[in-house]
């Protein structure tokens, strides 16, 4: 690629992030003229825009341009050719899909010296082998990789952890809350002041219904979502684990409802579950605490796991508000109080964030 | 320059974060053979060691030579001279002093190309016209300007700013606990649960009993620490602040002590004012709350202060612990509930990864 000062951008993707997005860089574009941002390829699952000699697609009519358009999207191979043939300085592919088919081909786009940003946790929580070959390409031919908002959205969580590490220090723990689902849950089930939360099953409808939780609230009550975050934050620290399957995750999904027919069935029957996390929570306030569903990772015994946990008051877990996340790292140089980091871990604008922060350390980069 | 793949370093300052940041960069370039680090200069304020033909000068061993040395430092025109003929693929000028001469001549070697990474307030807190110089001479140039440490040691405090504000997010307040002195101080004073503390001039003594404070607790006392921190958090935002002195700045030394000779009788007299601290501290307990020592800008109305605030006991700014700092950004995108970051805000070892961070920026931008 000659190094002319311009960057070609492919966007996969535009759903809720990729609109969110593409206002972001339509900002980022007006502010910064150099190097120039080019939109040459965008792509839902179903239709494409592209042009043959890469003429800028406008970005403030990227969606609509993409609504009306006839093509059909490129196949992966083809859309890493049509971006090395670009001629630009640099290209970068953004990912704004959860989709496996794409994770598992940013090896071969970063080895053709195409840089990658997503939001993405599915190239970075499946196998530990495509974790290996991403960052491999990403060393061999220099592009860079960003997954930012794959842990905590627009929260600096993967930057700060790589930063612990990249200047040597030793993390010897990592904990937290790591699901906006589940803060939301817990902080209303068990508040840390005042009379405490209404019946579980009539929390879980309740966040459904403000929208907290996934159509089928099970997909965020069975822990992977949780798991898959660990097991991204464990491997940025050197653990090698295979899969979120490695280690244990518990689920809230009482057994006999693992098999009711949909998510309605689910919390139709739910109710008759309440006494179970009722008497953990009343357990927990014996103690004076409060239960929470944390994720933690012990670096030196290697032990990941997720589930319920008892939190004295007054501690920053679980004095959490409304659905943050909140992420504790510990080290050798923070010592005995961690490095904390708290906030909104989910939404449209907070994760596009963290896909625009990845594009503009690429393009901020000297050459 | 010419592209070898070489980063050619020059050192200023070989004190406690100089110390740390040359083991941490000792173990960077073992770890990462490409592109090659070399220290080319270290220099105290009254030494320097370097070779005519640029030869590495050992990691492992440079303070020592430095100590064993009988080269002067280079004028600082001629240190800029001196690196740009280095031929090297980069060179990065480190500035762990807070000196505010090299600081004065940041946009000289910024404007010929060389990259800093700097712990030291002293250049991003002093006059207006100077910050503009900086990043006006880094725009054109292309070098980079890192100074993470100088709010909030290795904290991802500047870099989580800059985020925010470079994605196009608006900033609405900023809020925290600033001194990691201060901090220390109001943990023990004024305890969010038991009894309380000690009597304020106790809790003084205390802390510099245990290095907390600096020589003469006046330094910190005054605030202006926390002034010059504001300072450069409020410009990162937009906001024109001319100096740390065009706003507010509440200073616990009581007038009467200002002239006091030295730092010790200061603290022997500090008892005669006991009761106006203990005063404040009574008014916030009645309302249930503490008092805590904070720094805020409001970017709407562009006001900016440091001095005692109010706070529940519940609010994670009184919960904080030990020496810890913490900072709140409220933001158009997180809504409600600030991005919070808190942890150790001081020390050399975490001031130093600020310093490593940045230059691991600097390094691993391709090219």
């Amino acid at each position: 690629m000659a190094a002319t000062r311009q960057v070609n951008i492919a966007i996969i993707g535009a759903g809720g992030v990729g609109k969110c997005f593409l206002a972001q860089l339509e900002q980022l574009a007006a502010r910064r003229p150099t190097p120039k941002i080019v939109l040459c390829y965008i792509a839902s699952s179903k239709k494409a825009v592209y042009n043959a000699d890469y003429a800028p697609i406008a970005l403030s009519s990227a969606i609509a341009t993409l609504s009306a358009s006839s093509q059909a999207p490129l196949g992966l191979p083809s859309l890493a050719d049509y971006l090395v043939s670009s001629n630009a300085h640099k290209a970068v592919l953004i990912d704004n899909t959860s989709s496996q088919d794409i994770a598992d081909a940013y090896p071969s786009f970063l080895r053709r010296g195409i840089s990658i940003v997503t939001p993405s946790k599915k190239a970075f929580s499946g196998s530990y082998q495509l974790w290996q070959d991403i960052f491999s390409a990403s060393a061999e031919s220099g592009a860079s990789m960003y997954h930012e908002s794959s842990v905590g959205a627009g929260l600096p969580i993967i930057s700060t952890l790589r930063d612990l590490v990249d200047t040597g220090d030793e993390v010897t723990k990592i904990e937290g809350v790591f699901s906006g689902t589940m803060s939301f849950l817990f902080n209303s089930f068990a508040p840390t002041s005042g009379t405490g939360g209404g019946k579980w099953s009539a929390e879980v409808a309740k966040a459904k219904a403000l929208g907290y939780t996934e159509p089928d609230p099970r997909d965020d009550l069975n822990g992977m979502d949780v798991a898959r975050k660990l097991t991204i934050l464990a491997r940025i620290v050197g653990l090698e684990v295979e899969s979120p399957a490695s280690f244990p995750v518990q689920s809230l999904i009482p057994a006999e409802l693992e098999s009711a027919a949909s998510g309605d069935e689910f919390l139709a029957r739910l109710p008759e579950f309440d006494a179970q996390m009722e008497a953990t929570k009343a357990e927990a306030e014996k103690e004076g605490k409060v239960i929470r569903y944390v994720g933690s990772i012990d670096v030196a015994t290697k032990e990941i796991k997720v589930g319920l946990q008892k939190f004295d008051r007054a501690s920053p877990i679980a004095g959490l508000k409304g659905s943050d996340n909140i992420f504790s790292f510990y080290t050798k140089r923070y010592g005995a109080n961690p490095l904390i980091i708290q906030g909104a871990g989910a939404g449209g604008e907070v994760t596009a964030m963290g896909v625009t922060s990845g594009l503009i350390k690429i393009i901020s980069h000297q050459s």
